[in-house]
């Protein structure tokens, strides 16, 4: 049987798995190290990921990876989370060492991909991807085909939504990002306590949130009204069949559906809006999948 | 010699072509009238149009229009400035009367084909395509291909940039048409200039600025840093080889082009730039040349 190595790297962690060619991971393995950071340990990793799986019959790797490439020529940028990757060959580098075709992509479009193709965007040609978390991943789906450029691309959480703004970490000011990441959402709700509650993360805002607490639920509305505010310019560009929530952030899914919707009523062209749903992400390990897709879909 | 008939039609006016595979107009035809407001109005000029050029052997017929469509099914969702349109089955209405393959897009993918084409953008296959005017029109091109949905789409005009902001003719608020369309422009430079002064148009403004006038200096930097800002979003999810800038603002095309990149070089995530132009629009006729080229492309 034919099958594809996917690795999902987070920069200190690799979860990987061999799929076959419908999506399905037929074994898994996670390893967490700071020493994956580094360039030799990395490589060495995936080297050993190789070996581990021989048994199998791997056609091709993908690899999804936290930052900005270049992916007509499979080079990394940089990592926004981890210095030293720069202008770095990784598809290369890799090729030469392990005799086998290897492609990459960054993180939210692997993600894309995988919830296309297997989770909650299957049969649907036109997709808005989101991934909720500290920052907003963003890919779309278009002809279904993940809409690339020569690099990544589809960086939908560095769409300003201000003329002015926050500063974002992208270097630019007024990013969506910076209105809906954990930072901000944690940041925004000690202010309207005045500094008086202790929170550990977002999670529990959320759990504040479904228990009626009123600074919760303003966190949840105006969050909604930001994502709905800039989802509503993505429905006028793009006339997506499906928006897909996944990433930390989309466990609050049900709390904040309600008010995205009444945004994107209120803003959106309705002639966009026929048919279009808003669902939360499907798959358990999607980047692990959607890896292994990228190289099957071109291989 | 097989040709294509391409129509613009603006509401009030026919300009209407033979134009060949290269998307070379043969013959032209102007007509403004307001009777093209009504529908049997316009459908008869369209048959008279069609006998007038009959010694053309005409392959199909393209019309670029001033509003939503289907474009899958051909029909208008309705005209912003025409009331009377709602709903109506273009397409299917015109081929039963001319026995033609009759194709409909809006005006601004219409333009965008044939700056793709035949003019700034030609041998681009990433582009972004603005007309500037009473508002904002725009259009995408990716994989050399027109972004459309079911709809028309690519309605970049409505991109908010703003999380509260003026109204827009859409029914949305702070929509990016509301910072740089011929009213707002306007606007602004009167209340500038304490209404103290009559202004004709926003050429006017233009020519006030090319000759050092402050307050003229100061509308068209932050036009440029709207327009910039906007520009900065699409340039993250899109990465285009290209920006062409068209419609009658762009006559200040000198004027803004370096306020617009200085925007962009500050908001927009560098990885994005490499090799990026804005140019100017270089077709005379583009309405006319890629509603013929939408006929020759879908047959």
């Amino acid at each position: 049987m034919n099958v594809f190595l996917g690795i999902d790297w987070g920069g200190t962690y690799i979860k990987a798995g061999i799929v076959n060619s419908d999506g399905k991971i037929i074994k898994k393995i996670n390893y967490a190290s700071d020493k994956l950071k580094d360039k030799d340990s990395f490589i060495k990793e995936i080297e050993s990921l190789v070996n581990k799986f021989k048994q199998f019959n791997i056609q091709g790797i993908g690899i999804g990876v936290p930052g900005m490439l270049n992916v007509e020529e499979g080079f990394i940028y940089y990592l926004p989370n981890i210095p030293g990757w720069e202008n770095y060959p990784l598809k290369d580098i890799l090729q030469k060492k392990l005799k086998l075709p290897v492609f990459i992509d960054n993180d939210a479009n692997v993600f894309a991909l995988a919830e296309s193709r297997c989770g909650a965007g299957k049969g649907k040609t036109r997709g808005i991807f989101l991934t909720l978390g500290t920052g907003l991943g963003g890919a779309v789906i278009l002809d279904n085909k993940i809409l690339k450029g020569k690099t990544s691309s589809g960086e939908l959480g560095h769409v300003p939504v201000s003329l002015s703004g926050m500063q974002c970490g992208c270097g630019g000011k007024g990013c969506i990002e910076t209105y809906v990441g954990n930072s901000y959402l944690l940041k925004r709700y000690r202010k309207l306590k005045k500094n008086k509650t202790k929170v550990k993360d977002v999670k529990e805002i959320f759990q504040r949130g479904l228990s009626g607490e009123k600074e919760a639920l303003t966190v949840w509305k105006e969050f909604s009204q930001s994502l709905g505010k800039f989802l509503s310019g993505m429905i006028n560009i793009f006339n997506p069949e499906v928006i897909i929530f996944g990433g930390g952030v989309s466990g609050a899914f049900k709390l904040f559906k309600p008010y995205v919707w009444q945004t994107i009523k209120q803003q959106a062209m309705w002639t966009q809006l026929d048919g279009l749903k808003l669902v939360r992400a499907k798959l358990k390990n999607p980047g692990i999948i959607g890896a292994a897709l990228l190289a099957k879909e071109k291989l």
